[in-house]
C-alpha cells in the first residue's frame, strides 16, 4: 500500500532513481537479502514468461532442443579454457562446503555453462552422425558484481544459453548468425525495442570466442544496453576438452561451436526504453495486463456502473484479452488512472454513467495518451486493432528516438561533444586498434558498441589512420 | 553409439541396475562431475517440459502466478525456523566465497525457499487486501545427498514450489488438499500413475509444518515412492519470520501459509512403474514422440518404401502427431524395434512392400505389444483413438497392480512375510505412537507412507493397542 502513494521521480530530473523507485512501486522485482540478489514479483515474471515462450517457440521452431545441465561447476572445469577462466574466474560465487564437509575441490555457480557443457559433449558426440547439436538451456546463472540494479546487471539473474556443436566451421557461423536474428526478431516483435546488430570489437569478445555478435539497444537516457549476444566459439572449447568426431572419411576431427544467450536484463531495457514520467509502458504483446477496466462512478448510480463494469469484464475476458477491472471502492478514478499508468498497461478502459446511456466506452493509450469513444457493439475489434497499433506504434516510437540520436561525426572534437552532451549512438571510423579503442574509452567513457555488418571507410578521428565505421556510445 | 549395442538388464534380475543403465540407454539424463549431479538429456528433458506444462496450466486455473525467488539463502535466515534448520541445514552446500573475497555469513544454495520468501512476504502483505498470495516457483534446488540415483535422488534437482498465505486457518487448509488434489490429477491423467493421497505421521512431516499431505505411488518393484508433497505450514513461519497483516477490523494478526513441490523425481516414478525388460514405457501424452514410423524395406524396393514413409511422416505431422520416422539404412527393422522399444515410443507405424500394395500400414502398441493392420484412409483417426486407449491403459494397468499388491493383514508376522517377500502397500492399523512406528521401521524396513482420509478402527499388531488404518511399505 506504500507504495501507491509515494511519488515517482521524473525520469529526466534522476534516470537512476527513477528506474530502482520504477522496479518497486510498479512491483516487478524487490531486492533479497544477499547483495545484488533480486526477487522477480509476478507482475515482472508474467513479462519474462511471455518472452520466454515466444524465445522458446523461436528455437524449437529452428531445431532446438531443452536440456538441463548441473548449476556447480568443478573449478578445474573452468581453468581448461584459458580465455574464460580469466574472464568469469573472478566473478564467480564459491561453494567449499557440502553439508558438514569441506570439499576436495572448490565449485563455481556456473557463471556460464560452456565448461561443463563441453565435458557432457566430450562423451555424446562421436560421430559426424551424432551432428549437430542444437541444445538450449533455461536456467539462473550467479556472476559475483560490485555494483548492482535489478534486472540490469545483478548477481544471480534468469537466461537461456544455447550451445550447439557442428562439424564445420561454415555451419557454426551460419548458427550464430540466425540465432541473433531470432533475438532480434524478438526484440522488434515483441519488446518493440529496435536493435542494431554487428560485431563486438576483440576486446568486447566473450571470453572464449572467436567472434561475438551483439544486439545493441539504445535507452531512452541516450545510453546504450547489450542486449543480447551471439558467440561463435570455433574450436577453442572442442580443443579444451577434447570434443572430436569421426567423419565420413573415418578421420578424428574437432567440431566448431557456438554459444548465445538472452537474460531478464531485456525487462530493464524495456523499462528504460519506454518508461517516462508516469512510469512503465509495456508493450502489449509481453503485457501480463493488455487492458483494465476503470469504472466512473458517484452515489447512486455506483451498483449500476459496477455492474456494467463487470459484465464488460466478463465478455472481454470470454473474447481472450488479458484483463483486468478495478472495483477498488476506497480510491478515486484519478488514483487508479495512475496507478495503471503507472503499471504500464497500455490500454485504459473507462465506463461512467454517461457511456453506458451512450451505449459506448472510453479507450485511452498509454503510449499516447489518445482519449476515443467506442460503441460496445464493436468493442472487442476495436480493442484488438489498438493494441496491434500500440505495439507498432511503440517500435516506431523507439526507431525515431534511436535515429534522432544516431550521430555521423567528422572530427574527436565533435565526437567528445556529443558523447558528453548528447549521448546516443555515435558513428565513426576506428583504425582496428585497442590503442584508440582504450583511449576513447579513458577519455570519453564511450566504448565500441559493434562493427556493422556494412562497414564505411574513413580515417580514424583519434589516429587518422584509415579505418572502417564503428558504432560507439556510452553504456549500461 | 555404444549405448545401442548394450544389452539391457532385465528389470526383475536387477531392479536396480536395470534403472541407472535404462536412463542412460534412453538418454534420459547422464552424470554428471560433482557427486549426485545429472544432465538432463533432452529426451528426458521433453517428458518434464510436458508435465510442467499440464501442472503451470492447472496452477493457473487456480489462480496462482509464478516468481522467481533467489537462490542464495543467508544461513541465518535458515536458522529462524527451528525445525527447519534442523531438518535442512545439514544436507546444504554452502557458498563461503564470492569472487576472491571471504563471505562474512555462509550462503546456502536453497534445499527448499520458505526460509527466503517469508523474508519477502513480511515486506508485500500489510492488510486482508494482499491476501491470499498465491505464488509458485520453477527452480532448480540442492540436497547434499549421500546416496544418489538419477531423478529419484539427485544433489540438485528441478521442481517447482507453491507458496501462499490466507488470512484463516481453513482456508490455508483448503489450498494444501487443493494443490494436492492438482498433483494427483496430473499423476492420474498425464503420467498414468495412480496415486494415493493422505496425511504422512508426524515423523514424516515436512520440516516446520503442521500437517503434510502426499501422493504416494507404487513402483513396478513394490516399494512405494513419495511422489509429490503439500504442507499445511500454519502459522510457525509466519511467527518465525514475523509476518502479519491488519484485519478487516484493524487488527494485526498472523496469516496462515501452505508450500508444496513436484520435483523431476517424477521421471523416476514413470520409468519404475511403467517400464519393462524391454526398457521405457512413456504415456503418450508426455511422450516426446507420440509414434515412431519404421520401414520395412529390402534390396530393390527401397526408393519406393523410403518414399512413402516420408510421405506417411509429413501427413502425421501435419496431422499434429509428434513423429519420428527412422530412415537410417545401417541397421535392421529388428534392431529399430529394440530401440524405440527401449526408448518406450507408445506407437510403432511399420509400413512394407506389402502394405503400400493393400493400402495399409501395422500398428504396433509399446504397452501391450498388440498388432494391428489400419487402413491409409481412416489412420489419423485411428492412431488419435489408439493414443488415447493406450494412456487409458496404462493408467488402468498400473491400478490393477497396485491394486494386486496392496495387502491388508491381520497379524504382525503376516505384516513381516508380506513385507519382506512380497513387498506392495500394506494396510495395518497404527496407534498412532513414534514408539510402533519406529519399532516397525527397524524390523521390518517399512515405513508408514500415510494416513489414509477414510481410516478404519481396529488394534495396533504391535502393540494390540486401539489404533487406526496406515498405509506402510519399503519406500524409496
Amino acid at each position: 500500500m506504500t507504495e501507491a502513494v509515494e511519488k515517482l521521480t521524473k525520469k529526466s530530473d534522476d534516470p537512476s532513481r527513477w528506474y530502482v523507485q520504477l522496479v518497486r512501486m510498479a512491483k516487478l522485482a524487490d531486492y533479497g537479502p544477499v547483495r545484488g540478489t533480486f526477487a522477480i514479483r509476478p507482475y515482472g515474471y508474467e513479462v519474462w514468461e511471455r518472452i520466454q515462450r515466444d524465445l522458446d517457440d523461436r528455437f524449437k521452431a529452428t531445431g532446438h532442443k531443452n536440456a538441463a545441465f548441473p548449476l556447480l561447476i568443478p573449478e578445474s572445469f573452468l581453468m581448461k579454457e584459458a580465455d574464460h577462466v580469466e574472464g568469469f574466474a573472478p566473478e564467480c560465487a564459491w561453494v567449499t562446503m557440502g553439508g558438514d564437509d569441506e570439499l576436495e575441490e572448490r565449485l563455481a555457480i556456473r557463471p556460464t555453462s560452456e565448461s561443463i557443457i563441453c565435458d557432457f559433449y566430450r562423451d555424446w558426440i562421436h560421430s559426424y552422425r551424432d551432428l549437430p547439436v542444437l541444445i538450449n538451456q533455461w536456467c539462473n546463472v550467479m556472476r559475483w558484481e560490485k555494483v548492482t540494479r535489478p534486472f540490469l546487471r545483478s548477481s544471480e539473474f534468469l537466461w537461456q544459453e544455447g550451445h550447439t556443436v557442428h562439424a564445420t566451421a561454415e555451419e557454426a557461423r551460419e548458427e550464430t548468425l540466425r540465432m541473433l536474428g531470432v533475438y532480434q526478431d524478438t526484440f522488434h516483435e515483441m519488446l518493440a525495442i529496435p536493435v542494431l546488430t554487428g560485431r563486438k570489437s576483440p576486446s568486447e569478445r566473450f571470453s572464449g570466442a572467436v567472434e561475438t555478435f551483439t544486439c545493441e539497444a539504445l535507452m531512452g537516457d541516450g545510453r546504450a544496453l547489450q542486449a543480447a549476444t551471439s558467440h561463435d566459439l570455433g574450436q577453442n572449447f572442442a580443443e579444451a576438452f577434447d570434443i572430436s568426431f569421426l567423419d565420413e572419411n573415418q578421420n578424428r576431427v574437432r567440431p566448431y561451436q557456438t554459444s548465445w544467450g538472452f537474460s531478464t536484463r531485456v525487462i530493464g531495457a524495456m523499462i528504460l526504453v519506454h518508461g517516462d514520467d508516469r512510469g512503465l509502458k509495456i508493450p502489449p504483446r509481453i503485457a501480463p495486463t493488455e487492458a483494465v477496466i476503470v469504472p466512473i462512478w458517484r452515489g447512486k448510480n455506483k451498483p449500476e456502473v459496477r455492474r456494467e463494469a463487470e459484465t464488460l469484464f466478463s465478455e472481454l475476458k470470454a473474447a481472450n484479452f488479458r484483463m483486468e477491472v478495478d472495483l477498488d471502492e476506497e480510491h478515486s478514478p484519478g488514483w487508479k488512472f495512475n496507478e495503471h499508468e503507472l503499471r504500464g498497461v497500455p490500454v485504459r478502459v473507462e465506463i461512467g454513467p454517461k457511456d453506458i446511456e451512450k451505449g459506448q466506452v472510453v479507450l485511452v493509450r498509454r503510449d499516447t495518451g489518445e482519449k476515443e469513444s467506442v460503441p460496445r457493439s464493436g468493442l472487442a475489434e476495436r480493442l484488438r486493432d489498438l493494441l496491434q497499433t500500440i505495439q507498432e506504434d511503440m517500435l516506431r516510437a523507439a526507431a525515431a528516438f534511436r535515429h534522432e540520436n544516431t550521430h555521423n561525426v567528422e572530427t574527436y572534437e565533435e565526437f567528445r561533444e556529443v558523447i558528453a552532451e548528447r549521448r546516443g549512438f555515435v558513428v565513426a571510423p576506428w583504425d582496428g586498434t585497442e590503442e584508440t579503442e582504450a583511449k576513447i574509452k579513458e577519455e570519453t567513457k564511450a566504448t565500441i558498441r559493434l562493427l556493422p555488418f556494412e562497414r564505411q571507410e574513413g580515417k580514424d578521428l583519434v589516429s587518422g589512420k584509415p579505418g572502417e565505421t564503428a558504432v560507439f556510445a556510452r553504456a549500461y
